[in-house]
């Protein structure tokens, strides 16, 4: 059996501002973003974690480091820096722009770009290895995560 | 610090219809999302925009031409029409079905079927280079995109 | 012309088990969604469908037995068990922590983690083929999938 929940419905927006030390690089937010929750006073509903920049993801994998280097890994062989023939990443038509972050535009879509999950009693409602991570794929400046709730508040 | 908002809990619903003169295409669409979100008073909260049908993806990237070259290079690479193993796309066992898009359907979930973004003040909640678009693999005719807006309505 | 709706705000949440007998298998869950739904009483808004474990996923797709096969074809491509350079997944670092599923986290990634669907007069609100999947890539063992309902009930 489920869970029925009734209130007042609310919403609570916070932009998180990040900035890697490195141009690619996976760091954990589950807390940030529990955190945020908390402030909220929303109780039950769902949480959107969103990256404002376009050369990042937020995704929900495991919490190990050896997982992070096969993603970035992974993530380079599929939509590589250098471009989909090599040649230094030549062939990216956005490099005509003056860019040279084509790999990144793709790279967040394959690892997926947004996270909608789940709130219950104040907290995340996570299972056991579920974690939210930002991965950043031309950082070194600062750049936002939007965290929005949206769900119930006691009447 | 975030900010919350309270009011009355609505939803709005609207399927857009949309019609790509080629088969594989890619048109920005975050006006048409704003229009319909202005239409439906719903000031805070969230929209789900998802394409109703299998063969295309919705996504946030870059409005730059280039890039959506990049993306669609990108896509053939990784998801080829012409099947895995080349030989025409033969080997998709899903063109015994007699359909030839085999590669529509997988191409939307390399790229992301489907997002879902904030809206505050009755506006989309994007960051400076955030633009939704729809991705069709499979076009030519006529097909829906669901915009809904699910939040709060002034009391 | 899009349809506002109003009412009280409520959530619903149900945590649903599965087991899958294969390792890697495609089970349409379209009908246990709505079964949920339906329970919940909610009559419009949001379902989120979340696999609560890090090496599945849930997508919307075609419910086409040889599309089921080709999108495991494809994932072992672009993911492959036996690692990214062959060698019997020797590279992948997740596996020093005495795992063997570096390719399930990746496999869920590119396939996508989670969906979140629309919900009209009590009904997933679909497209003519949209059917809701669970992608197990680590199975044979009691998983959950989580269902979170949000929006409005009849006042």
């Amino acid at each position: 059996m489920g869970k029925l929940v009734t209130g007042a419905a609310a919403t609570y927006v916070e932009e998180m501002w990040v900035e890697t030390p490195k141009r690619r690089m996976i760091t954990p937010i589950t807390q940030d973003v529990q955190k945020i929750i908390t402030q909220s006073g929303i109780t039950d509903g769902l949480v959107l974690v969103n990256p404002m920049h376009i050369t990042a993801s937020v995704y929900v994998n495991d919490l190990e480091y050896g997982l992070h280097e096969d993603i970035m890994d992974w993530l380079e062989r599929v939509a590589p820096f250098g471009g989909l023939d090599g040649n230094n990443g030549a062939e990216y038509r956005h490099h005509r722009t003056g860019e040279d972050n084509g790999d990144a535009h793709l790279k967040r879509q394959l690892l997926g770009h947004q996270v909608t999950m789940p709130v219950q009693n104040g907290r995340l409602h996570l299972g056991p290895w579920e974690q939210i991570h930002y991965a950043e794929f031309d950082g070194q400046r600062r750049k936002r995560i939007l965290v929005k709730v949206v769900g119930l508040i006691e009447e």
